[in-house]
Formats: C-alpha cells, sequence, structure tokens
C-alpha cells in the first residue's frame, strides 16, 4: 500500500470524538461519568444511536440471541469470513466515557473511511458490540462473546438475575423487542480476525509518552462469591461469645485474603461488592455475600492464591457458614504474533510511537482469541484511571489508534 | 387492695395472644418473622388495627407531629396527669412477632381490663406506641420518644431520610393522613409515671427459670456512622501500590475496632449496616460507609471505646479519607427505685416469681425516664434470640408480665 493512499489518512478524529461525546450523553453521570448498565432501556436508546450512524454510513445491521450488535460492511466477496473490530457499549455504574465505546466507535470510523474512500474491501467487515462486557448489572461479564464463542450455553446465562430479580433471558428480549428491522443470526459465524482497539486502563503508556500499544496477552482472573451466613441478633443483648456475627467474620477473611495476596506485588485482589442482611445498624448481620476479582499474569500465582483463598475462609469461618464459589477462570493468555506484528507493522508505517503492552484487564478479545486471530490495540487514560467518571483520554491519542486500526482492518480484510 | 378485686384477676391472655399473632400478621415474613417499617404503609395498617381494638374497648385515640399513639381511658380526674404504659410496633426488617408489640397490646389488656370490671382509675390511663423505636428505615430509632420528650427537634427530625431517599416527615405526613378522626395533640403532656413491658432479648430469665424482671436500668450506648472516601479504580488494572480502596481500609478498621472491643468481654461492638459504592465486582469501591453500635452498662468503658475508635479510624485510614460522626449517645441510667420496688411488690403479691435485670438494649423507656418516673418489666424470650424471626415469648410468660403490669398500672393510677 502507497503512503498516499493508506485508509489512515482518511480517518476523522473529529467526527470520533463527537460521537464518543454524544454516546456519552446516554446514561450520562452528573459528575461527567457514564452509568449505562448492560442490556437496559438507555443502553438500548445508545444501541439505536450507534444502528443510525451505521446505516447512514451504508452498513447492514444484525443481532444474535445475546443481543450482540453487528455492523456490516459487505465484502467483495461476501462468502469469505469477515473482519470483525469493536468493544463494547455497556458501562460500569460508576464509568467512563471511553471503555469499551472507544472501540466500537473506533470500528465504525474505519468502516466509515473505507466508505468514504470509496474502494470495497475483498472480505467483509463488521463492526460489533458485545453485550454486557463489564459485569455489573449481571455477573460475571463477557455475556455476548461467551455466547457467540460457545464457552457458554444460552440456556444457563438467560437464567441470570440482576439486583433487582430481572434476568438476563427477559433483559435480552426488551433489547431485541427495541430492534427495528435487524436481523437476528446464530451464534458463531467464522471469523477471519478479531481487533479490538480500547484505553489501557492502567499508566503504562501515559508514563512512556506512546500514543499505542501493541497488546502481547491478557492477565488471567478468577472470580468469586463468598456467603457468609451467621444469625441475626439484638446489636443490644446478644453476648458476644454467644453470636454468629457474619460482618466480623466476612471483614476478618477480606484482609487475611487480602494480606495474603500482597506477594508478589501485582496480585491483584478486589473485593468490590458486599451486600448485607438484614443491613440494619442495631441488627448483628446474619449474612454477608462478598464477590472477589483475582488477577495475576503468571496462572501459577492465580492459582496458588486461590488455595489459599480458600484455605483461609475455611480457617476464620468461625462459628458462621461459609459458602465461596468460583464464578469464573480464564486463565492468561497470549495473542498471536501475527496479528501483534500487523499492529506494531501499521504503526510503524504512520511513524506513531507504539509499544508491547500487557493487558491487566479483561477483554472480549480473550473470548475470540480462541475461535480466531486476535489482537487488541490499547491507547493511553489520563493517571490509567478508568472504571470512573474522570477516565479521559486524548483524542489525538484515540485518533492515532484509530488510524493503527484502519490500516490493520484493510490488511486483514484484503488477505484472501 | 384485697385478693379478690385484683385487676391482674382480669387480665386476659387469650385475647393478649390472640392479637399479638393478629398484629404478627402486618408486615409478616414467610419465615414467620416481621419486617414492619417505622412510619411504612404497613406499620399504618397495623395502627389502624390497633386503634380499632382501641376504640372497641372504649378508649379514645390521640397521635401528635411524630405520629406517636396513645389510646386514652378517662379517669376520674382527668386534670391529673396520665399514666402511660406500652411501648412500639415497628419492627427490624428481620424482627420477630413480639419485640415491642407486646408492650403495646400487654397495656391494651391492661386497660380493657379495667374496662371489663367497671371501676374508673383516679388517674386517667394511656396506652403508647411510640414511633421508630427501631430506627432501622430511619437511624437513629426513639424517634417518638425523642421528640415527645423535647430531646430532638422536630424540623431536624423530619429532614431525615431512609434508604429511598423518602424523609421522616414525609413518611410522618403519610401515616397522619392515613388516621380517622384521631386528634393532633402537642409533645411534652405531663405524665404521672411511665410503665414499658417487653421481652428481655437476652437470656438470663429464661436461664433463671423467670417470668418476670423487674428492669433496674438500661444500658450506655454510643451510635457512630463512619464514611471511608478511596477512589473507584479498574479490579484488573489498578496496581495495589496506588489504589486507594475503601474496602480494604474499612475491613481493617471495622477487625480492628473489633479486637479493641473484646476487652471487657460485655462490650457489645456491632457493625450492622454497611453500604458500598459501586458495589460493583470489578471496581475498586470508592466510598464504604457503615454503622457502629456501641454498648456496655459502664459509661467509662464506652468512653474508652469512644476514643479507641476514633484513633483507629485515624490510623488506619491509609490513602482514604475518613469522616467519623457520632450520632447517639446516651449514658447508661438507672430506674428509680420507687417504681422498680412497686413492679417487685406487685409480682410478689401475685406470687409471680421475679429477679432484678438489667437491660442490655435500649428502649424508649430511656427517654421517658428523664421527665417522669419509669421503669420496665421484662418477660423471657426463647434463647435470648430477638431481632430475628425466630423471636418466641411462652404465652404464660407474657400473661404473667402483664398481670404485674395491670396492678403496677392501676396503683400508680390509682396514686394523688
Amino acid at each position: 500500500m502507497a503512503a498516499q493512499d493508506r485508509l489512515s489518512d482518511h480517518i476523522d478524529g473529529t467526527r470520533l470524538w463527537t460521537r464518543l461525546m454524544a454516546l456519552a450523553q446516554f446514561g450520562a453521570r452528573p459528575d461527567g461519568g457514564v452509568d449505562r448498565p448492560a442490556l437496559s432501556p438507555v443502553e438500548g436508546e445508545a444501541r439505536a444511536q450507534v444502528i443510525t450512524w451505521a446505516r447512514a454510513a451504508g452498513l447492514s445491521p444484525f443481532t444474535d440471541a445475546a443481543a450482540n450488535l453487528f455492523l456490516r460492511l459487505e465484502g467483495r466477496d461476501p462468502a469469505l469470513p469477515p473482519v470483525v473490530a469493536g468493544s463494547h457499549i455497556d458501562s460500569q455504574p460508576t464509568g467512563g466515557k471511553f471503555d469499551g465505546t472507544f472501540g466500537v466507535l473506533a470500528a465504525l470510523e474505519v468502516v466509515e473511511a473505507i466508505a468514504a474512500r470509496g474502494e470495497k474491501p475483498l472480505r467483509s467487515i463488521e463492526v460489533v458490540a458485545w453485550t454486557n462486557e463489564e459485569g455489573s448489572r449481571f455477573a460475571p461479564g463477557m455475556t455476548g462473546s461467551d455466547l457467540f464463542t460457545g464457552t457458554k450455553a444460552l440456556d444457563a446465562v438467560r437464567e441470570g438475575r440482576d439486583a433487582a430479580g430481572i434476568t438476563v433471558g427477559a433483559a435480552i428480549d426488551a433489547i431485541l423487542a427495541g430492534d427495528v428491522d435487524v436481523p437476528v443470526r446464530g451464534f458463531g459465524l467464522p471469523i477471519a480476525a478479531y481487533v479490538e482497539p480500547h484505553i489501557e486502563q492502567a499508566p503504562l503508556l501515559e508514563r512512556a509518552g506512546l500514543p499505542v500499544g501493541v497488546v502481547t496477552g491478557i492477565q488471567g482472573t478468577r472470580r468469586y462469591r463468598v456467603r457468609v451466613k451467621g444469625e441475626a441478633a439484638h446489636a443490644g443483648t446478644a453476648l458476644r461469645a454467644e453470636r454468629r456475627d457474619a460482618m466480623m467474620t466476612a471483614v476478618r477473611m477480606i484482609a487475611a485474603m487480602d494480606d495474603a495476596a500482597m506477594q508478589p506485588a501485582d496480585t491483584l485482589f478486589t473485593v468490590g461488592l458486599m451486600q448485607v442482611t438484614p443491613n440494619a445498624p442495631s441488627v448483628v448481620p446474619e449474612e454477608v455475600f462478598f464477590s472477589i476479582d483475582l488477577r495475576h499474569p503468571d496462572n501459577a500465582v492465580v492459582d496458588r492464591m486461590d488455595g489459599e483463598i480458600r484455605a483461609i475462609a475455611e480457617r476464620l469461618k468461625g462459628a458462621c457458614e461459609v459458602e465461596l464459589r468460583q464464578i469464573q477462570h480464564s486463565p492468561s493468555l497470549e495473542f498471536p504474533l501475527e496479528i501483534r506484528r500487523l499492529i506494531a507493522q501499521a504503526a510503524q508505517d504512520l511513524s506513531i510511537p507504539a509499544m508491547d503492552i500487557y493487558s491487566a484487564a479483561g477483554h472480549d478479545a480473550r473470548q475470540l482469541h480462541y475461535v480466531c486471530p486476535a489482537g487488541m490495540i490499547f491507547v493511553p487514560c489520563r493517571d490509567g484511571i478508568s472504571h470512573n467518571p474522570d477516565e479521559w483520554a486524548e483524542p489525538d491519542d484515540l485518533t492515532a489508534g484509530t488510524r493503527v486500526l484502519a490500516d490493520v482492518v484493510w490488511a486483514l480484510a484484503s488477505r484472501g
């Protein structure tokens, strides 16, 4: 490809930025953040907006039984498996404007640039927005990519419930019912390659002063739910020696697990969710339910910590009962060199400084990795802050990442 | 009073029990417990039922700006301050059938016995149900008795909110709007004496095999709200050294405070409520808000622990900010010997075995103690379990306590 007709030269960074800000209005928080729960009415409205943009650019929308959204640009040979790029548009309750949406809108920008340039790619290209990546409303996340790749079964997934008791199935049906003329396809269509652009959610690119990261792999994760069952009692009369206090048992468990996770120092141990029953100031809690999120690049560290967490729960349960359930286990993975080299080459050709980087966060690319060549492109986010209303990425960095994506997607879509 | 015409002989234990079971239907839980939040619609329905019973017995209902409910039997000299007896009808979310309601229905039974016997007392007698004793929906509790006795100001109390954002003021107004022909009186009417019957909520009477306890005083309490403010961050990318994790700070604080409260062994330290923000499994919590309930009979112990709690919060706050606010401080108190002797004498005259007992739990009698001679009568509850659906009291014990109450109330109402 000669320098003068690189697809990346047709990328419109201003349009990308304008759309990011526009999409952030769906579920906008007063503090500037975004609260757009997976499969919620407000996510449905954001989805409709993306479909409107895509149709105006000549793309055809498709969905599936997970409510994943695909926006297809037909290639010269529609029979060839498409190249897919994108991410997700759901957010954490205290989310920002970039996590997920950047990937979807960058991919949309790439396909618009192709349309603007007027040359059809050999392979079809699809922009994707996967359902429930975040896992906040319905835990765990990655619902759309799990179902698409066959990692999980639809019937079981549909039975999951949010805090209000609404099932995943009912929420999917509500989104699909709101679609206008969006055909429903099956899961597992063959894909030629998958590329996911995303903000880094850590401070390494920013510290290095580099606009683009070539993601080498994704950190392993185990997720658990722990239920500590004690007995409700009167805060003013129940003698301590006779209490089965779920709160005091839970806080000591969590502190001990956190202590155990101090080594190695890059072990990530998070208790983000806790539900107390009955949650009344004058009542000794009868039950404490909490989440554990455990991650480390080295699978051996995660596996060792798994044993320690289970041992601590047993050792400290005291007079309470404890149920520890692992709800997810995703080993660490490495993306294929083929995709990583393509990304690094594109950046080099564009004189965009880049470096290899590891993803501490999970992404839908993890699921796609097991069914097609997959890779990710990172851009910096300020102070590494994400899942937070203060999440921020510089427009120039977003444009740089999108330009790299454009040339990578074009190259992949041009291969027979 | 000759043995043959004691008021206590007219007490109908079966009617008392039938009414206790009937009132437990308002807010009945599937597990046999009761969930009847203060000032809720279901408490309003229970209130209407009590008014219906009272009117049928010839009593006149009154209320006030706190929605306290008074059921008055006019005495021979209506100008004399009345004798007041009762408790409350709100419950904890996982409450039982007896906490509070026994006191109200026992007092109602006493007044019905007077009506059945046909002899008017010298002083008027009022049955009372104080508003929001429990403090679960609106914290802290004792709202009705605090307002009646002038311990708190109405305007400030009305601004309190429940978890759904509903104010105390709006909830009071809703209850008052539901009353039919219930005159509203001012706060602070003079009272001759106050007697509150209640289940013990501890196992001492049951262990001693005694049906009645003469309450000597009420344990001192301090209540706090603690807000630990950190920073939301991505569970998979934010390095531990750079986190400001409100959860890990809070659990270590709570564990350290609980350790400090181990001596003396009868110190009661409870964290019954915890709210986590944003409470999502993949987000490092930005804020943890929790309650502390601290009690001990010896004020010096409570005061020393107050200092330790504050020191621990400061010492362990780490990179987070901490706000510790004391929302209640009620020193330990002793009821006057005059009322205690009257209760003990009534029990002895009835050959009902009784013993002196200390109240570890707070009651509305605490507030009344500062405005009139006050006392309490305890009856055993099974295994000392309260604030729990399994709360249980034996009908014979409830009848015994009500018989003692009858003769005490009659004696108080007969004094000029």
